[in-house]
């Protein structure tokens, strides 16, 4: 399984490169039976999508999904689904002489000395354009998922640079381009951007990522922990340097007897773990956390070296987002709901249809979303 | 490829439980014709051990690793290895009831419901004891790393609890039982440990684990990123709750004219990345740091509910860890060597030989231990 | 890994139906730096489309394949190669009452109880048709082979129906429509195919495949054998029922004083072992036969059952081959290419560059075309 | 996914070498709650084991199975399933100097260039000895496919070279250590092998293998079809040569007329097919068929050169099985069940459980044996 797919069971392969003819993904091992069209797959697609905003990249991409197989007369039929998105605004020129710099933050020094050569243009394969098309595999198992177990995701910014931006009500989340539960710190971000774009600057960002109505029993005991595949799946967003499952870095100061959540009669009465112990779901929410570190391609001149080792100067111009955590969350969601439905597939697999709690507990008291 | 297998080309499988009749692994693929005995995985398999000081489980385990195969005449043949060590101090009866009641904090929950059954035996599979053949396979790869690139691993605890753990000199980790690279502080923490296990409570830690003269250009462009396979590896330990590369978390509050690292005619001006770029390594250290949640083994009476649902008070016995973090430091080298020597060979299988870097750049500026 | 990707560091992941908007193909792990068209992967394109002779199915397809990625000014990048062929010549109204039979012979009865539904155009994913995208990866791996060590491949007809075909030359194996490597033998065979169109009734064949300057060394001692994933490769082509390596059914009545392949000076005395022994590769050339079935499509009634249990006679019109053995040699090429890959790329991985012989003993006597 | 590792998700994963401590598995993937003691595995093992008659190696291997993991109190937990057979009678000295040789037919020749060195004592990994795990593994698949489908597998021999077996009744197969189905013929297969024993050579068989309420819709459309890993499992096993499937080779002579299976109200006609169309189950009876090369190991000389390339001669002593064929049915069977576990589980990830067919249609008529 090479390094370009993600899953076990459900699993999606993509391929393509910032500017060139296509981008792409052959998702395989969806359920048969299921409606699907592409208006399934566009809703997420344009949440994700660029040039929607003054805060985000200018490039123009309407991001169009066309199936091209593995559905007949709308419903899945179990075989590989194959998903194609045409490149259609690629100014190459702006990229020109990528080729013989390494750009400080960028990946071209590690391209270069792993393969020797590499695509400069757009960034090639190092494009955060490249999660178009995990967004669009994401919502074929987010549609499953909904419809078996109820399971819903939701993201949102839970802070912009320096500023912590309070959850007040997911339902404000889809109403502004900062994907923030808050709409009256809305404007103070806007004028955070508009800051940093004038100085030629990029500054990075924290995610949130849940899921409610999580079936419980998914994960595996060693090295393919629940968890431990969705550590895998965040780190492998562009730009994420860190990820944090419940408490996360908090539960260095915590105490045992603070941090293991208790059990009562209606539920659990805590959320320490995040949804996850032992590396097997509990059916309490899913909280998952992610740091954005600030864009590599910034108008602000850096140092660094040619192909020859001769010192340069770098400056990117080109159009790049000054923040990309602002579009990460519904990629951050879409990479949650692909590990979930592998897991989900798996835990079937094994243990046959997920097992109900005892009726007397409820399998997890919903986080407040407040918590 | 089931969840108790790691790697795809240098792979690790382990069985086992706590309390069974031994655990072990079976490593595959390891390149032929290195020198290997015993006594290669006996060192940190003892450095990991129980028992060794007051600060961790009195549990006494001699954790002798038997090799099974895979070894002719003290050479490697290519074939797999079979590792097994024998579990000789198991007190079951200290577990007694645990079947009945879902300890909080602890696997039982998510066990019960996935499978429907449990091995309730010093937590079965889910016990940190099953780090033990990891760590053995971890020694063959670190071997190998170190002959073929000089590659070095080492961890410390940089937090325990509240406290904060400067670093002061990679030599003296060794030196104590908590992996402080800080001889002064160790006071200040046995008094802390003491307190805690005077309270019945337990707390976390936080681990920085690195590694110098890796080779440049391991990992894969999307999924399989080097440092998202690090952050599947070291969630995948247990009580693990959060890890970071590079910056990690601070990240979001640093601007990008800050983060990107520059180059330099003699190397990399800083470390922000962590060792890694697009997923691909520099050739600079890595870094890596996790989060440890407090143990949920602790004295203190806790809450929970039984099989029927009946609300119960739930008091830990047995011999524990006060904090599992003491102990982590052997283990989260062991899974960094794992994932960088399944990319040393996966990047060898389509690139070939490691490439060297242009001549007149040192492939990286080692970072100062300090920073 | 699911079921529609091929090879573990050298993947094919194919998706499509026979009558979809378009088949393809995700290329992973592919070395960077070797010169990469379009061209180079229509040749055997070609060879194996519809419509070429009269003793094939007359479906006109043009098979032009475009590559949308992995290519940077005509070198492979490393980066996922995604290959894409449009369908043109869709006429589903031929296959109107598919859905409510079961076709004797035919992929219906198990996908429909598998999936519980199915795409009837075409036979949908059970169609031939998508070994063109297979076809054309594989192009891609034949092409490195032979850079990087001479390796290559040819197959041929070696019996349609009841006529067996003497291997003559292999020069001639493309001047005919049954790649047979005779001449002499092509009017009969042309009758003989006329015949079975004018009786409505189709014919099994046996095709040959081989592999010449195949590296020593491929495979694996146990499960992955080089000749296990040959078979593998072999039965998951359309058709196939048995799949021999070097002797095969022959090597049960040899005695072992005939069978086991005595080595000289100047290399290997014969070749009974097909190229691998222990499931690894001896540089000897790699000997493949593999059975096809007769064509299950025919205009001759059979008879079967409807939905509801009800008897019912099937009689396939549309437009098929009447032989598929005729098309199978380029595609039995294909997936030999592709097996000998992907062991080319894990062994490299696990031992380093492929070794050479001791001097003084050529690898094998190149196998006799005529043995 | 290394090499030594046989399926997707309920996987095996061996180790051991010939005369090691010790041999073994790990079985990974199989499902909770179904009850297991070594006694169990421990039936296949003797019927697989060496020395129970004078037509076979007089090794003698008590072949008894520990247990290591995964069982509590009776019952798989779900968790890796650890088994451990010690070698006890290795005589290393029978083989001492194999290291400067190649002999004809062995793996000695390929694994000397693909590793650089090689274990010689009594072949190594290359020895069929490590079949004896898989068989152990694999009746695990067994028991829980008999207990879930009532699937039920049976192997017996057809063919001891020239000598064809004609079946008579299943229930003679364990009645003489040939596994024929037929009482009659054994005298005459032991004077065989008597003559064959003085002759100081060897010859090979032909082995089939059936399964019975095999579930339909095993297997998947593309690369992984149900006989596609069928193959790769039997050619996996030491010395296989050819593997069919239903006619196999003899459909290249069948007319399409005769060779597609009829449906009737009843069930299917015939079993042309043997058990799978289109890659997937049917439920009627799968039949498999194996070519199995004569024993390299012969006392007869062999010309063969030394690691200098010098001409020697090659006498193998040692204790050896004139007919490896006599002991492959249980392995052939072993193989059979483990992938059609394997692929009951995917089915259940991606179809949830297996569907009934219309009641109006038998799933299959049980092939009668005799055909």
């Amino acid at each position: 399984m090479s390094g370009n797919t993600l899953g076990l069971l459900f699993t999606v392969t993509t391929f393509g490169e910032s500017h060139g003819p296509a981008i792409g993904a052959i998702v395989d091992g969806c359920p048969p039976g299921m409606s699907l069209s592409e208006a399934d797959l566009q809703l997420d697609l344009d949440r994700r999508k660029p040039g929607t905003s003054r805060h985000v990249t200018q490039r123009q991409e309407a991001d169009r999904v066309e199936i091209l197989s593995g559905v007949y007369e709308g419903k899945t039929t179990g075989t590989p689904i194959g998903l194609l998105i045409r490149n259609t605004d690629q100014r190459s020129q702006d990229y020109g002489n990528i080729l013989q710099t390494f750009r400080p933050g960028h990946a071209d020094y590690a391209y270069h000395y792993k393969y020797g050569l590499r695509d400069p243009r757009g960034g090639g394969r190092s494009s955060a354009r490249l999660t178009a098309p995990v967004v669009a595999a994401a919502a074929i198992a987010k549609k499953w998922l909904k419809e078996q177990y109820g399971t819903e995701f939701y993201g949102y910014m839970s802070q912009l640079g320096e500023i912590e931006i309070p959850f007040k009500d997911a339902a404000l989340i889809e109403s502004n381009p900062f994907f923030a539960a808050n709409a009256d710190i809305v404007p103070q971000l806007e004028a955070y951007m508009d800051g940093l774009r004038k100085a030629g600057d990029s500054c990075g960002a924290k995610i949130e990522v849940r899921a409610r109505n999580v079936p419980i029993g998914l994960g595996e005991p060693l090295f393919d922990k629940l968890d431990a595949d969705i550590a895998h799946a965040m780190m492998g967003i562009n730009a994420v340097k860190g990820v944090e499952i419940g408490s996360g870095f908090k539960s260095v100061t915590q105490r045992g007897s603070e941090h293991g959540d208790e059990l009562h009669p209606d539920g659990f009465a805590s959320n320490n773990a995040g949804g996850t112990v032992g590396g097997i779901s509990t059916g309490q929410d899913l909280r998952v956390s992610i740091a954005i570190k600030p864009t590599s391609s910034i108008l602000s001149p850096k140092e660094s070296v040619d192909l020859d080792g001769k010192p340069i100067t770098v400056q990117t111009k080109g159009r790049h987002d000054p923040c990309v955590g602002i579009r990460a969350t519904p990629i951050a969601e879409a990479m949650l709901a692909l590990v979930l439905m592998d897991h989900a597939l798996r835990h079937r697999a094994q243990c046959g249809d997920v097992k109900h709690p005892i009726p007397s507990i409820p399998a997890a008291r919903p986080d407040s979303v407040k918590d």
